[in-house]
């Protein structure tokens, strides 16, 4: 199957490679409106070839994937629905969903367009950031799959479950709460750790260099990660987002108090709470 | 020489580790007051013999160290250097100093004491947390060494050196707050985020199982760490905890509101000030 990727970042560049590792792809073409990741994309061999026309791009495939932040996937996905016949497949890999699908509802080509996240990536971006088997045993969230036709849904499924990915449905508003709760707040405190350090330590990051161990460096990894990416994901999720956070605020807060209360007896029964992350998290 | 460790958990039991695999103890000695980690302590090998009576285990020991947690250390270190000759030198490898120095101020022994810290350890504990080369690599902060005798400082300095760490000397104080900045908080965090997570996902444990990626699992690695470890170090370190807490809070609260006010050129020029760790943590 020839496929084309639009947008050749960290998670675009990484399903090329995985794709064509698993010989999932025999034709990879790549659609990059920056010119400079465009040619480290072919630099890289991360797609055979670029394609400056989207509908040159699209008739050649027989799956497009939208690999665009989740603000330019609003305008992009549509585009490429104008652009699908009823043997082509679409999907996205976008972060949130409710506005998306919201967005291409009442397409005529709304049955070829299938909701995916894969839930897998790191702090870096652009092509320089594609590593090879970044989605191997991860999940893959598929949703809203009812809107989508079923062959669709089934090309979708068997593609990620071969890279090996387990395939997870989910309904959009559903996806979007829950990923508040266990990406986009981890994302969000861990800029705010961060700027807290840099602000506390505005004299000292030879020290912070120094000191830095594992805890600290991978609490504070997030914090490396793209704005262009996260504030459009904070942007469209905002209202789960500032329910978790105002949760977490209070949840912050009540620390604070057993902190500045002295009440030792009560931090150790919220930090003992807080371990039962153990049975989820292994 | 004959090493005796107090305290046989991640950190005493790692450093067994270190100490034989570089050859630096030709005996050791462990001293252990929960009996199950003893037992489990002889079985792997840790140690060579552990030995039930403290000034038995001090008196064969050319150097001692106390891996026991920063509450215990106040009362342990005292005890020990009673214990001790002018040819013997103590460390302790706690995560705070300024009340154990000044615990220990007036000591007659206290030439005989240098304050260290090596910085590293993992979110678990106990001796099955023990793992090799835990310090390669990493910082040990000595701190206030003149108030060390010379010779018991450049005995400390080469065998950690051996492991191979890099050594810095800090003051007690600045120790103490440097800390809380790039350790103490991002633990305070991390258990605030697992609470967050789990009082939202109260009935939806398998959902965050299915969903968490690796930014989701690096954010809350820290929140499964022993409370036993944890509580006496925030307790130790209060004053400068709370003060970084406040400035985070108020960081948090910043973020919040950028987002609430739907101010989104704002809250990218923040996001692109976090990203600025990336020069400190590459």
């Amino acid at each position: 199957m020839t496929i084309t990727i639009i947008g050749l970042g960290l998670i675009g560049g990484s399903l090329a490679l995985s794709l064509r590792q698993h010989g999932l792809a025999d034709r990879l073409i790549g659609v990059e409106a920056y010119p400079p990741y465009a040619r480290r994309a072919l630099e890289l061999g991360l797609v055979d070839e670029i394609e400056a026309d989207l509908s040159a791009a699209v008739a050649l495939a027989g799956l497009v994937i939208v690999a665009v932040p989740v603000d330019a996937l609003l305008t992009v996905l549509p585009q490429v629905l104008d652009l699908l016949t009823d043997q082509q497949v679409v999907i996205d890999v976008g972060s949130t969903k409710s506005n998306l699908l919201a967005a291409v509802a009442g397409h005529p080509r709304r049955g070829r367009f299938v909701a995916a996240h894969p839930m897998a990536g790191t702090e870096y971006s652009g092509p320089d950031a594609a590593v090879r088997g970044l989605f191997e045993g991860k999940t893959l969230v598929i949703c809203d799959a009812a809107a989508s036709d079923a062959d669709a849904v089934a090309t979708v499924e068997a593609l990620f479950r071969a890279l090996p990915m387990r395939v997870l449905h989910l309904g959009g508003a559903e996806h979007d709460l829950h990923t508040a709760y266990v990406s986009h707040i981890s994302h969000l405190t861990s800029f705010a750790l961060a700027l807290t350090v840099l602000e506390k330590e505005q004299r000292g990051e030879q020290r912070i260099f120094d000191l830095a161990g594992g805890g600290f460096a991978s609490t504070v990894r997030l914090a490396k990660s793209a704005p262009a990416t996260w504030v459009p994901i904070f942007r469209q999720n905002r209202e789960n987002l500032l329910d978790v956070l105002d949760e977490h605020l209070s949840q912050l807060r009540k620390l604070r108090e057993l902190l500045a209360g002295e009440d030792y007896a009560g931090l150790t029964a919220q930090l003992e709470q807080a371990n039962e992350i153990r049975k989820i998290i292994p």
